[in-house]
């Protein structure tokens, strides 16, 4: 059994927002699937998913504060600058953290940890709303 | 074909540990796939799972020490400090390294290159037990 | 729907490079799905595969400048030396980036976004030809 379907998610500042809830509610057929993956992908190179702590906004704000710090805008080394200084660092903290999550399924419905949930990782100022194509497969 | 299944690796100290042979001997149903995939998923935000070297133990050593300085535990900006000093740069590591792989299978077996291994990455100094969610796909 | 199949892509310097077509071109049996994935797999522990911007050069120089300071070769805390200064660095940072990508499928083509491209990552200096095992699932 195989659903593709494509969501937006609305523009957000910069930074790391929990969005588990709102991919969830876009994509009804989860509730097909008795044993399966969703894949979810960003179809961006500035933006990024991954799976972290779900409780304490605190946590999202640190992940800010380590990738601003990992990945500097004033490095002297970058030569993709035409772009505005939070261009270049939006690229390499995408591929640090990834254009997609494959994620488990059962029983209609993610199975994931306690603490788990998705986050959007908006590396750019003014990303805008940004596209995921989700991938659902499995067995009913 | 799909099966899922729950594998519950021991606990082990903070560091990276080489644990393919115990996760391919917790999924009997890989000897079923001619061609598929094994998806192995983390139901944690502390620990990750990733793929490297699995001859030398001190390139697990030199993994630890590269982590821990990239992400350090004495930084000024952690806000989320309630949980101890490893817990935030746990989360960091955690999702720069990815709570989930996929992994080819073949003949029955993970199609690995030879010298890779599956890492389990314990981000806390007491991180217990950690549950992995194993969703294996695949034809016969 | 299921099929699986190695493809060598030729050695390139160390660096960061557009694959897209080339891998494209390898999976003639992409156009065969009309809904799937697609899971590239390097086999390899010193070279990975990520997703990124797929048109300016000087992205790629300055994913190369970035990842050369985030992991240097002279490390103090490197004992794993035995294969030269670019190895164990080139460990980690195959980690960093991973193994693998999952790509979306629709229409018997990659289903990626307008800017996104396959880049081989290639960390040592002679790393030779690199090995990917290619999975593809889905429906016709």
């Amino acid at each position: 059994m195989w659903h593709q379907r494509e969501l937006c998610l609305r523009a957000r500042p910069r930074g790391f927002h929990l969005v588990t809830r709102e991919i969830v509610d876009g994509l009804p057929e989860l509730g097909t699937l008795r044993v399966g993956l969703a894949h979810l992908h960003i179809l961006h190179t500035s933006a990024s998913l991954t799976l972290n702590e779900n409780a304490s906004p605190d946590v999202r704000d640190d992940f800010a504060a380590w990738f601003d710090r990992a990945v500097p805008e004033d490095a002297p080394y970058w030569t993709h600058t035409v772009e505005g200084p939070d261009d270049m660092p939006a690229h390499i903290k995408a591929s640090l953290l990834g254009p997609s999550l494959t994620l488990p399924v059962r029983d209609g419905r993610l199975a994931l940890g306690t603490w788990q949930g998705v986050y959007l990782c908006e590396h750019r100022e003014h990303g805008g709303a940004r596209s995921l194509l989700a991938t659902l497969s499995g067995e009913g």
